[in-house]
């Protein structure tokens, strides 16, 4: 694997992230449990899709092969698809939602903050612009996950119920492969497994402060971010969000 | 409008309705409340689908432009759909899906019915096979509506919801423009008018004994089988459906 192959994965990884959860969210437009909340919903989504194009217009122009941002989202098929499992799970209630939003936030900060030193400079522009976001991202979700979690009875049984379902797909963040490896060696990505102390930092406050308990097995389902085995949840999303390339190949307007 | 055009529009209209609707009833497919039930929906979902082959094989034939019925099921948008909104109705629960299905069967049977004795031989053949099958849909729809209908105070509750929320959907049946004239004309097929009274006789019967209330309303909200204004579900579900042939268009095994 060369360099570039490798860091063509790499940018797959975090674009695929910020597609998926983005499209993820956006299902929220016009769900939203209060006006405010859906608008946040909605905004988010925004700004993940803007991160996505940023990582999937650098993916395309290291891979070389003449395609584009749109090409890469919306004519890949289930198995070509490099985010966490964490990000294709269900929506569910609005809490397991701004959970699993959380869970991502708490990494994609570090990891964001780290690539901001990136030896590649494409990569430190792209996090630094993103990482700001991605801040405002955590406070508000930390935020709403401490008010349901230490809310009512009903909203803190709920928050609970979702750390326990969404928990397992933690792990993933912090495997690595060659690709890794590649990246750790040429100083343009760091160590997924060198965030995870103060990962587990934030959780332990935030959830502390939401009166949450963290689940004690720590087994990462992997499969995701390689692209060995997604869940049966990506198939039916990918349906939706890409139905018009598909309807209409090339369209434009 | 030529009458091999007429032709073509109706059946589509016949294919589409069996298309539809033998979708939405495959949705259950692995869901139903019993698995008897699951069986029973899954063989009603195959008998519409194998109607949809002949009567939009036909309608290829008829339009003669080198299509085929995969073609017309998996390759036109919402808008050239000309299936009855009744049958693109969402599942909701078993009851909606079983009154939904028991007001097309009751029409269904009476149109096929006289279509056996239309003066084109090859509606005529396809009708002739068709009938058996709706007859023993109907047998078993109306037998599910009575039984939920006149049932518990629950199930009593949803069926006549299900007949509040479905029954302005039924008058788009008798509905009736050149197509249908230019048919009824050639002795093609029925007027479709001239079916409503053994119609509703038959609703009368069912509903009477499953202890259900006829809406009074009679008001026909159309657009389906003209294609002038197809809900909002339709799309959704032939974004579904339509995926694989999206995808990878031409692709057989």
């Amino acid at each position: 694997m060369s360099q570039d192959q490798a860091l063509a994965e790499f940018l797959l990884r975090m674009g695929d992230n910020t597609l998926i959860l983005g499209h993820r969210t956006s299902e929220w437009c016009g769900h939203g449990p209060a006006l405010e909340e859906d608008i946040a919903l909605a905004n988010t989504a925004l700004d993940l899709i803007g991160q996505t194009q940023m990582w999937l217009g650098l993916a395309a122009e290291v891979q070389g092969q003449g395609k584009t941002a749109d090409d890469l989202a919306f004519l890949r098929d289930a198995w070509e698809f490099r985010n966490l499992l964490l990000v294709e799970m269900p929506n569910g209630d609005f809490g397991q939602t701004l959970m699993r939003q959380f869970l991502f936030d708490a990494w994609h900060v570090l990891q964001l903050r780290a690539l901001t030193s990136s030896s590649d400079a494409r990569v430190a522009a792209i996090a630094a612009k993103a990482v700001k976001e991605a801040t405002y991202h955590l406070d508000r979700s930390a935020e709403t996950v401490i008010g349901l979690g230490d809310g009512t009875e009903e909203s803190h049984a709920r928050m609970q119920a979702a750390l326990y379902y969404l928990y397992p797909y933690v792990g993933e963040m912090f495997l690595s492969d060659a690709v890794d490896a590649a990246l750790v060696e040429a100083g343009i990505a760091p160590d997924p497994a060198s965030l995870r102390a103060e990962f587990d930092a934030t959780l332990a406050r935030v959830l502390g402060e939401a009166t949450l308990t963290l689940p004690a097995a720590r087994r990462a389902r992997g499969g995701g971010r390689d692209g060995k085995m997604h869940t049966e949840h990506l198939g039916h999303l990918l349906t939706t969000m890409q139905w018009m390339q598909r309807a209409y190949p090339g369209a434009t307007w």
